[in-house]
């Protein structure tokens, strides 16, 4: 598993008891998740469908360091599933762990698609593959119909 | 299950696809079930200790009304078990489910202890117990040791 | 009055002196307020066009959980106009009363319409006129001209 | 009436019609009505007892820029009261205006206290006095006892 | 240098030692000197190409009144170079100062352009050439093509 | 030169124009310089005192996912200079560089102290380091008295 995104706990990231609140935590795993499916499908048009089992190891506090990793855990025809941890970037003390969550691929009509990953791609290979034209990057375009409308 | 906040999606709420960011949804739904465990526990300090199992029905767009519905499950010796449920305040269409959270309650030195309640209490019953002086309202105490360290 | 909206306060809600900053307050009410008006009036072209008489009762800390409460208090034939109270979730002592918040019903072209409406409309209600058809579920909509520029 | 601050609306700071959020504005009449009286009196221990009378005269839209403005309209013993006003920054055009906020301002016990001032003092008489040793810089100090807990 | 943006310096804008953190103080700078450049350049089309040596002199504590200051120094042919300093507002002792911010005015096609200033023009003469219709209030259009894809 | 952290550029990330908001590309540099920082010298008691020529090369766009890369270029005696990019995450196209900046490593009582660090450390070595109990984790401590206080 790679750990990038780092984060430093400010009090505007606590809860009423003085640590890090849980949702701030939520809010940047998804996040992060997000860019990691979007990274390995070449794909802006991602959705989260399902997220299970999120353990809360231990707690953070003001001023603790912490990192996102992130790694693929199985590629689907249209969909992609990863495990997500957060830990202490100087003592590597788990925090949280979420066991799955798995993204979906949809196309331009917001139908799932297959993506047709089958591996892990890092950060090397993907730049390779844009510089040799077989990605773009990819952007919310404001003309692509509503993603929202499209899925149901 | 009753639903209580509401939410009114705002451009700050979106996703780069122009829907309802995730990580907002989550950070929403975390402080909501903590609210709904203090309410139940009468204590403030209670931890989330597991969460499983998040379903994501549907999405939500700008200038959509939401609200957030909770529920006791399952009232374990030191445990709460809740089930949440966001969904459009106008179409009741369900836009994301959670099983479980499970919040664990502390004692003042921040280990497990019995909370001694056995059902839900609903709001009408917690102001009755607290105008006959049966319960305090639960509040941080900048001097309670901190509990993070307390837990670990 | 009912209350829903629940809010927990956090260390990013206060002010300098370490309670609830005003501004914080401020904004929960008006987001609650319109949420309101747009679920009475089944449109979401509704602003506020006066706010009257704030009474800043008492204060909250980090750590309290405050309720909102909104009720119609006069139909007009464009305008709704409500009485909003905070108040403490759990000793339901009062923070801050607002006497008179005065939203104006607008149509497509932002002229101030007639809302139809005489009376307070509870979900139930709603929920079952939505499902007879009766009304739409009201959301943004992109296309409808800036609402800014048709009313002025 | 002085302006001072401006703002540069943000999408951050839009409702879902793509207008300057109400409660956004509401945010920052209150930093600023803070700052303030903060300013003429000398004292960080204030609080905002009252506010009446908000006329929403026109709307902002993103990317207009806009200030604020406060003047006092009356010193009591123990209170001041101020009148504030929103505007655009280049036509002038009136956003909002708030015809009263009444300011308490509190010795070190919480308790409404004369302040001793009986007319505007202009930021260059405020230096002059500090440098003259006669004014303090006011800062908010962890052991003056919690503001909330006197008051009350 | 006219000083006008006032800050009260709140938890939320803390870093993790309790001192205003530095990040949110190069965030509202950046928001004040755009606003300084649209006002003097008649142009929300202006992009920020260069800023420089930016001196941390003192810190800022929670409480704090803070106050934000812009001159223009140099005007180019198409761009704006200004000059920016935040200090206590009480004891005026300077908090950071940046020495050079260039901004650079660009025309509908995104190229820079020509802007015809050579002085700073002060509030009042602004708002005297709206009046006699010599210049616009700026604001953002949405049919304004995308000022970043008009840059590259 | 290492990247690391990632951000996904959303709605309320952008200015007026509808491009990355300054702004908010200079907080969370300054948040990853700070992180860098304490990493590299063990020590949470950083200060910045300088920045340099700051080059906006390129803009971003809402739906863009950005990285930041950090690189320690000097260690002085008690400071240590660094150099940050941020660049697109999938074309390396550079949206900014910041050709210096200046952390401060302070002792106990605020002043200026050695760190007895020279060259860069990986975050294995770090990790060994810490292992060997040779240092700690840096976290911020309620009792270490005001940092800035002890600074000035």
């Amino acid at each position: 598993m790679n750990f990038h995104t780092r984060k430093w706990v400010k009090p505007e990231d606590l809860n009423p008891n003085g640590t890090l609140f849980g949702g701030s935590l939520l809010r940047w795993i998804d996040e992060e998740a997000a860019i990691y499916a979007i990274s390995q499908l070449d794909n802006q048009r991602v959705v989260t469908k399902f997220m299970s089992e999120i353990n809360f190891v231990s707690s953070a506090r003001q001023g603790d360091v912490i990192e996102l990793g992130m790694t693929a855990t199985h590629f689907g025809r249209t969909s992609l599933t990863l495990r997500a941890e957060v830990r202490n970037k100087i003592t590597r003390k788990s925090i949280l762990t979420v066991e799955k969550m798995v993204f979906v691929n949809l196309d331009e009509s917001g139908e799932p698609a297959p993506h047709g990953r089958t591996q892990i791609r890092y950060a090397d290979e993907l730049f390779e593959a844009y510089r040799r034209g077989k990605v773009e990057a990819p952007t919310a375009s404001e003309d692509e119909a509503r993603l929202e409308e499209l899925m149901h």
